[in-house]
């Protein structure tokens, strides 16, 4: 049985992880007969995000791991505890968790810096030759994690697509219900909610990307 | 095209929504061609639990509708503006926070009592013969909602099968992928993460619920 980690930011789009697409991977995987197991960095969030007003809740205070147990329902591992050998392949679903707690994208864009623990991890996968999903926002990752070159998506946002490049990332466009794949590294990235326009959208991009991640598993 | 609203009871599965089970009721209704609108109680929940450690964390606050709207990402509307007359039913995922913050069952058992504005919005779709779904623990309230003899399922657990009867309920037994139907009411309930082993099991069981709710809306 193929069993995939799921790397999660937090719990909710506007301050960790996006819901539905982590949600959706999840589901994808379990339907494709592949087991998971999620995890997420112990450390604190960047910020709380009031979810219905859109503002940083000023003095809030929320832990990643603790916040994203309530995605996993309890079942979750620290990020520091992963061990790739475990593992077949990596999916990182996406959410301002990404941007604001994975690296700093949010604020610096393409002079963003990846946490070390998010690093260290994203390039194991890579190294081994075993496969890595990346939805929405979390291919700005991938230029530091792998270097010149990579091949990823965001969509079509020009603004994030730019500075991708400007990393030393090589940007693809592609519609919300498509993946980009770079072979090379066993890497895929689709848009989920940088383009989809409702939770079908979503799901069809992140059954793309996990039926992607594990046909390289087979 | 059929409207649906959904009803949270904040997010994460020990002390609000079941993060799954919500999102799966917004995935089925959307890929059946029904739209949805989320609500939620503009109050404090009961509690807020650290999912990770399953322990209270003791003097934390959190809003219900302000919480629930990370499920929804944003679009969402406080339980007391739900007008009943525009929509087509009303669909009520599980999660302890129907337990803790629609009523009392977490700490009263079979002597709890359900809260105003939950009793109003149920009521009145039950009233105007439109269709309800309650999933895993949220047949709990459908006693003090309904009264005497309404047919309902937590699936197959004993004890809260036996509070649902004493509350006057009629409790049915049921597998996880099947729904109970009461007719006369027009209220379908499933066990969902009641009895659901994996993440699979709970789609079949929320799937199967939207499915009846829907189909009495033609």
């Amino acid at each position: 049985m193929k069993t995939i980690a799921v790397v999660l930011s937090g719990s909710g789009v506007f301050d960790g992880s996006e819901i539905h697409e982590s949600v959706l991977t999840l589901l994808a995987l379990a339907r494709s007969g592949a087991k998971y197991q999620c995890f997420a960095p112990d450390r604190p969030q960047r910020e709380v995000v009031n979810h219905l007003s859109g503002e940083v809740m000023e003095g809030e205070q929320r832990n990643i791991l603790v916040e994203s147990a309530r995605i996993a329902r309890g079942e979750i591992q620290p990020l520091s505890a992963l061990s790739m050998s475990e593992f077949d392949g990596v999916i990182w679903p996406g959410g301002f968790g990404v941007a604001k707690n994975f690296c700093d994208f949010a604020v610096a864009g393409s002079d963003c810096k990846v946490e070390e623990d998010v690093l260290r991890v994203a390039r194991e996968f890579v190294a081994a030759g075993k496969p890595s999903g990346y939805l929405c926002i979390s291919p700005v990752l991938l230029p530091q994690i792998v270097g010149e070159g990579v091949l990823g998506t965001i969509g079509t946002d020009l603004g994030v697509a730019e500075a991708y490049n400007q990393m030393g990332g090589k940007h693809c466009d592609c519609p919300v219900d498509e993946v980009v794949v770079d072979e090379a590294h066993k890497i895929v990235s689709s848009p989920a909610y940088m383009l989809a326009g409702d939770i079908t959208e979503a799901a069809a991009s992140v059954e793309s990307l996990v039926a992607k991640v594990l046909s390289w598993c087979d």
